[in-house]
């Protein structure tokens, strides 16, 4: 099965050297004797390997980061994707100065038995206000990993609800799940695609497939895996072969549902990203989507849209499927990141039907509730998801262009809003390129084996496209 | 196995109607109509079947939390064990009222590639002034489960390569682990304790076996669970009892460790609570754990204190392991809630090798960082754990009172400073005296089956228990 498995893209990781490729660059300027302190003394506490540089946060402002130096980068990778309006926007710095906001800083509740009054409002008017089309419900958590993980156990109990034909577990289920074995902890399964990234806690690690580095050593769960559609781009030129490939993997899901459901691991769920992120930016149409929910539905699987990275209105949309224009995308939508704190939406019937299945001391933090509903004012009263479409455009075609100027080192060039990324010839050329920009002003990140993704604030405009692709191309002049 | 693993404590929570008993108490004051109409509107949105009620955290002062309806409550449970110094305390509203802070609170980093330059400054004062015997490293993470399903993924690199002999994979290692397969994704095992509570996602889970609500429905490891004591109490009038039922409980552990390495699955890490709190405030004694702490050495398997309920302060010293005395305690110490951030302790062996192996977005909050350092100093400030010294002293003698005045409802009085509990004759019992404690203003947990727990913030004084032993005193007279 392994073998089968195996694809172009992830063969090439199991290169030598090639495990440990990152997500982002790690470089230290030469030119910075406070930062090499400072690596010096958070090694004595931490590995420090994946440190880029250290920060100054004060001094940073909107798309711009200034590093412990003083150097001030367009910072096109935004801490991982997880900045909404840039650096230090005025209206947070103005919420979080107001004295009335200080009591939801300072007392921190288990929000799943001592909410503070206002949190339904709270909900509604942020979380609830961009609600994926057919869901009504949200749960908090705290990070992305915790929400994929609640939402695959909220698929799993919605499952055996729906085996048993009741909710009344047997005498049985209650003490064999007491000590981690079947019919209480069933041998159901999660669907998880090649290049992947769901998360690293142990249930999502099972549905992550990037890199080995994040999976070495970690004991996993036999699950199916199916390959995610190699596409060629850009997209519209390749309608016909994309379309093949895309009809492969589905076909290949199916197989692997029937294979799972005879092992006696029934799939309870499929897990996806609209855009695979720290796999290498691999897009799939609309109809594949459509397609793979319908699969998820004849099969009687859950179906879970992962939007950790592509949420918050980086695609030009607040969620990267609406642009799958469908009024039932998914069961479960979950999200982290640009939404400052994490969680999922869920339709009714996914809700478990007990309390205490899914909670913990926290779910969530109602300060990150409070910040994230004044940063969707900002996206409102900017007209932000506009600019995003505006400047993403701007970005695809200077990248194109520079694709057309510099055939030998890029390809691929493929995007959604600034959602962009673009592939270099190998590797070695992708980190050199990234460092290179980094000297000169231009913080990015790499994603997959040798793509660069372009992860910018939604604030950044049409003139830091250009600032960006100006530099950029003296970049790769260099390179040339 | 199953069956001779079902102890006395757990084949209650088996009885009918029991297998749903939660946490802590559910109840919505009649005179609240406010909480009625916020716990409906909630209920639009989520589950809210673990709702207490609806709280004012503005006009929450020290121990006193007050609900939406205006009703003031002491608070013997602070949000499960979550909040250090009480309500609202007027050191910490003046730090976030700093402007200085602003930044921090506003600019989320991805703390493992971009930290803050003061990081290395902030966990020195804050985590690494605290940290246990041994330690000198430190990582930050969201939350609880995150924070122990990184410790255990440090477990399984630390074994994997130990066994390796070397900490270069082989080009198996990493084709395998990223089909969720053997040898790179290894059939190693964690060993858990029955009573035990470490989590609710996936890789914590299968080491948690407290209730069955907790665990019904979701896939789980075959990984070995040992027995932890059942004491008598008073511990020092029931020694020779208790050391033999702790002699028992140790030669499983050996057993199982023997076990499970001969069914291809070794034990990587022992992980175990100081006290165990949600299974029911189970006790060991010093020397129990210093003999596991040897078997773990002995069978080369690392040592994981999880310290996310019984750390910073409220047994009387910042970790409960101090009380054992040892130098060396654990490879591991993981911690959360009265600490605000998730995270681990470890001895410098259990560091990864590589980075990107124990990473993720954010990697914990700045923003908690600060807060905790400003609770430390608090603590140190106004002496708190003299006083939780003191306080516990009082609550413990007061409860032996009260259980000798009742003898056939109270029994098994128990606690380390103020991490106090009781047991209740039986479920009902204890959820009505819970409920009734509510109406005469005391808000407490419950735990295991029957079990009252108490979990005051460290600002809880001698005086607040005597107010406590008072009213508690009046329910139970009513219950005779």
């Amino acid at each position: 099965m392994a073998s089968s498995l195996i694809s172009r893209h992830f063969a090439l990781s199991l290169q030598k050297n090639l495990w440990l490729s990152a997500p982002g660059c790690r470089h230290v300027s030469k030119a910075a004797p406070q930062a090499q302190e400072l690596t010096k003394q958070l090694g004595e506490i931490q590995n420090v390997g994946a440190i880029n540089f250290f920060c100054n946060y004060e001094e940073s402002r909107g798309n711009y980061l200034v590093d412990v130096d003083g150097n001030r980068m367009l910072d096109i990778y935004t801490q991982i994707s997880s900045i909404p309006i840039g650096y230090n926007h005025p209206a947070l710095l103005k919420l979080l100065s107001n004295p009335n906001n200080l009591s939801t800083l300072v007392n921190r509740p288990a929000l799943g038995i001592l909410p503070p009054e206002n949190f339904p409002d709270k909900l509604t008017e942020s979380l609830l206000s961009m609600s994926p089309s057919g869901m009504t419900r949200v749960q908090t958590m705290a990070c992305g990993s915790c929400s994929n993980e609640n939402a695959f156990k909220a698929m799993f109990i919605w499952y055996r609800n729906k085996e048993r034909g009741h909710n009344t577990p047997s005498e049985e289920d209650l003490s064999s799940c007491m000590v981690n074995q079947a019919p209480g902890c069933p041998e159901l399964s999660i669907l998880s695609f090649m290049g992947a990234f769901h998360g690293r806690t142990m249930g999502c690690l099972a549905t992550t497939h990037s890199k080995a580095i994040h999976k070495l050593d970690v004991p996993s769960f036999d699950w199916p895996i199916a390959p995610f559609p190699r596409l060629q781009y850009p997209l519209e030129e390749f309608s016909r072969e994309n379309a093949q490939e895309e009809a492969r993997c589905l076909e290949e899901v199916e197989d692997l549902i029937v294979k799972w459901r005879q092992k006696g691991k029934p799939v309870a769920g499929i897990v996806i990203e609209p855009i695979q992120a720290e796999g290498g930016d691999n897009h799939a149409s609309p109809d594949f989507f459509k397609s793979l929910r319908n699969i998820a539905r004849k099969h009687g699987c859950a179906f879970h849209v992962d939007e950790v990275q592509t949420g918050g209105g980086a695609t030009g949309k607040m969620w990267a499927h609406e642009h799958w224009g469908m009024d039932d995308p998914a069961d479960i939508v979950s999200f982290s990141k640009k939404l400052l704190t994490g969680g999922y939406y869920h339709r009714d019937e996914l809700q478990a039907d007990k309390p205490y299945r899914i909670f913990n001391t926290w779910m969530g933090d109602p300060s990150k509730n409070l910040i994230l509903a004044e940063v969707l004012n900002v996206i409102r009263r900017e007209n932000l998801l506009e600019e995003v479409t505006r400047s993403g455009k701007a970005l695809l075609n200077g990248l194109y262009d520079l694709q057309a100027q510099y055939p030998g080192m890029l390809s691929r060039a493929r995007g959604q809003g600034t959602f962009c990324a673009i592939d270099i010839c190998d590797d070695a050329t992708r980190n050199s390129i990234l460092l290179k920009a980094r000297d000169k002003g231009i913080l990015l990140g790499g994603c997959g084996d040798r793509s660069i993704r372009f992860r910018p604030a939604l604030v950044f405009k049409e003139y830091h496209v250009h600032i960006f692709l100006n530099i950029f191309n003296d970049v790769l002049a260099q390179h040339k």
